[in-house]
């Protein structure tokens, strides 16, 4: 008899919860986003479905309604009533017994959920450290995968040498993005930042940090840093989707201006917030 | 309150079960293996517990006590009384609220499923097509993890060409391995594959398959190939768990041999058996 054994009690195979045999377990093989609100109005939502869609369409996974998954986004957050919330969903190619390739009528799974953003506001006025590490993860970081082992190694790495975000490095010396965020330095009004390619995030963030630099003028360079060139800008900053704009004041160990968030920073931070009024 | 969305139905999310919650689904962060039976006996289970033990030890999964695995693995196993059984199972770092650092007493979820391997003497005995395709996965595949789209992506686009494995091919043009096997080729009883190196998941099938070798009197060189030297092969074959030694025909839609399972491979197979005795 076909069997299975969740931690230490078997079970049935055939009486198995299909999300024990979910692809998104098994292989990973699902995209996701986070999205967030501010003041009850959830942020950029167009920009993070449309990006979803391109990750569900990167790995076909098909039958997939973005109207019903942004109906069902919205139904969830309304219900909840969290005004400053942490909108998370993914949709996986669906369960079935664990086979590289899925069978042909296999159904999408989704799930989401709505929690709440405790504002971490030490990060924002204070800014963070960071260290570099090398960028382990594979060749398609463009699509918003479950595939995140190697963005999770960093950021255990980063945290025992008590940094809060690590910055991968690629095989040539370059620096991609965070495990968790994008990067940026600022130097001599120049907003510098790796250009969008396979390897990288099309990160929302990202595209609204440019917005506000326009409209801070400065000029903006889309082109991968060093190490070393991270080290020497004038401010360094990472963004995310909960918290935008971050301000990097350690770099692998090398205090970045005067250790503190730097001026265009806080400038591009300000700038931010009229987008979410 | 604080949400969840399972498909279409909203949940409170302290009513989620711990499953929807595992680290597994959120980033992969889990490793697994495959075992089998063969005629009632576990084949090779001492070599698969060691390999999960440092897949686990890799990504710094602790608190899992690898004997009381090996035991669970038997008592289900022993229960199902399948004879030819497919044995998989996982270990993730555990359930949680999503963030990429866990927290420090998070509980390991270990989970596994005793299934019939229904033996597809096809592909023994007449063999298989393969294409290579680009290795897009991470940095470290000598780690077992659960972080398997691209391998699910590689093996999708070989069966939309005909092919039952993706043979993947590293930015310097060498062969790595299969999607979901070893690959080897036989050329003037010289038998070749790629050396284990960080890229390379250590297979256990490979590690009885140069044992064969050696007992037919074959040459092993680990050295990496090329597509190019793999299609000029007298033989080629891959090695999995569930089948064994499979032998491949067609490699990129060029004949290789007089298109049947060669001699040689037929020799590494009759050796095989005699390990599974």
């Amino acid at each position: 008899m076909q069997l299975a054994m969740i931690q230490d009690k078997i079970v049935p195979f055939e009486q198995l919860e299909g999300i024990y045999l979910d692809r998104g377990l098994y292989f990973g093989d699902g995209v996701y986003e986070v999205i967030r609100s501010y003041n009850g109005r959830i942020f950029a939502f167009e920009e993070h479905m449309q990006r979803f869609a391109r990750s569900l369409a990167a790995i076909e996974i098909k039958n997939v309604d973005i109207n019903d998954i942004r109906s069902r986004v919205k139904k969830t957050f309304d219900t909840a009533g969290i005004p400053n919330a942490k909108i998370y969903f993914h949709v996986t190619r669906g369960s079935g017994p664990r086979s590289h390739v899925s069978e042909d009528n296999i159904k999408p799974s989704f799930f989401l959920t709505v929690t709440e953003i405790v504002p971490n506001v030490e990060k924002k006025t204070k800014g963070i450290s960071a260290i570099t590490l090398p960028d382990l993860r594979w060749k398609r970081c463009d699509i918003k995968s479950l595939n995140l082992l190697a963005n999770v190694l960093a950021q255990r790495e980063a945290a025992k040498r008590g940094c809060a975000e690590a910055i991968l490095v690629d095989e040539k010396g370059l620096i991609t993005e965070g495990a968790s965020s994008a990067f940026f330095a600022i130097t001599r009004k120049n907003l510098q930042t790796a250009p969008l390619t396979a390897n990288i995030l099309p990160s929302v963030t990202r595209k609204f940090v440019l917005k506000a630099a326009e409209n801070a003028r400065l000029s903006v360079v889309e082109k991968s840093l060093t190490p070393e060139q991270a080290k020497q800008a004038d401010e360094l900053f990472i963004a995310v989707t909960t918290l935008d704009i971050i301000p990097v004041i350690k770099f692998n160990d090398v205090v970045i201006g005067d250790g503190k968030p730097g001026e265009l920073t806080r400038k591009l931070m300000d700038e931010f917030q009229l987008f979410i009024k």
